[in-house]
């Protein structure tokens, strides 16, 4: 049995039932779907964030915590470390998985490029909330170029 | 970080999600959102059967089935196993769990038990979902007497 496959199929699961409920097809039907997975995400991200070990609270620059997240949280969640992080060292950072394991059960191929961004709404949400538990503010977006490669850009949000 | 717990929180965001926009709060409505749940349930434990080796789909006794979710579904979902399992020898099982996780959380006492099925019924289809999947239909039900010990009813339906 393979207990990380529960999240997989649950997620999968979640997806499928937002959207075969949906009885508004149009673009603004398909946001709030969005909307909806991606504060899911938040607030499981603000829940696993809890569980942190204190002293990984007290984090003092933003790129550790930055780090944290590519290593530790990806692979609690998804069994292995974020490919590449990147910054231009003004709060905005690029976080790169070559093989983004939501996506890679996805056919691929340019069409199915749309149905992209359902598979990472949740995760955008689950980022954001990991990220306020750890006392940053941020905006994040996630873009597909390739599947099953996706990457999810971090904005921090200075108060 | 535990990603044990990962399961247990979107699970209780999926919940929360559930009632939170089902807008209809008649006994119909309810009912329509625990429909729901158990469906999804059945998808994942369908889908979890089918990771199993190929030689536990050769279980040639009722009861071994039983005995392998009792024990191996449990640890792969909730890292412990079932505390009992009964059966009266006619198909009908009673697995009870002394301390069922998706209901430890929950606060106790005689006025939260009717919020109960709300965490029973993805179980109860997660339970149905593998039975199938093992080439078993069933019908699952589960019951609350104390938090947060559960009863999982499986009455076997023979073709």
């Amino acid at each position: 049995m393979a207990d990380a496959a529960l999240f997989e199929f649950l997620h999968t699961e979640m997806v499928a039932e937002l959207w075969a409920h949906d009885s508004d097809p149009s673009p603004g039907g398909q946001k709030m779907s969005l909307s909806v997975l991606e504060g899911m995400g938040f607030r499981v991200g603000q829940a696993l964030g809890e569980r942190l070990p204190r002293e990984m609270l007290a984090f003092r620059e933003e790129l550790d915590v930055l780090k944290f997240l590519c290593k530790d949280l990806w692979v609690a969640v998804f069994q292995k470390q974020m490919d590449s992080l990147r910054t231009n060292h003004q709060g905005t950072y690029v976080l790169q998985d070559n093989s983004f394991p939501l996506l890679v059960r996805m056919a691929s191929g340019q069409q199915y490029l749309e149905e992209a961004p359902k598979f990472l709404a949740f995760t955008c949400g689950l980022l954001r909330g990991a990220l306020s538990t750890l006392g940053i503010k941020s905006l994040v977006t996630a873009s597909v170029a390739a599947l099953p490669a996706c990457k999810f850009q971090v904005v921090i949000q200075k108060s």
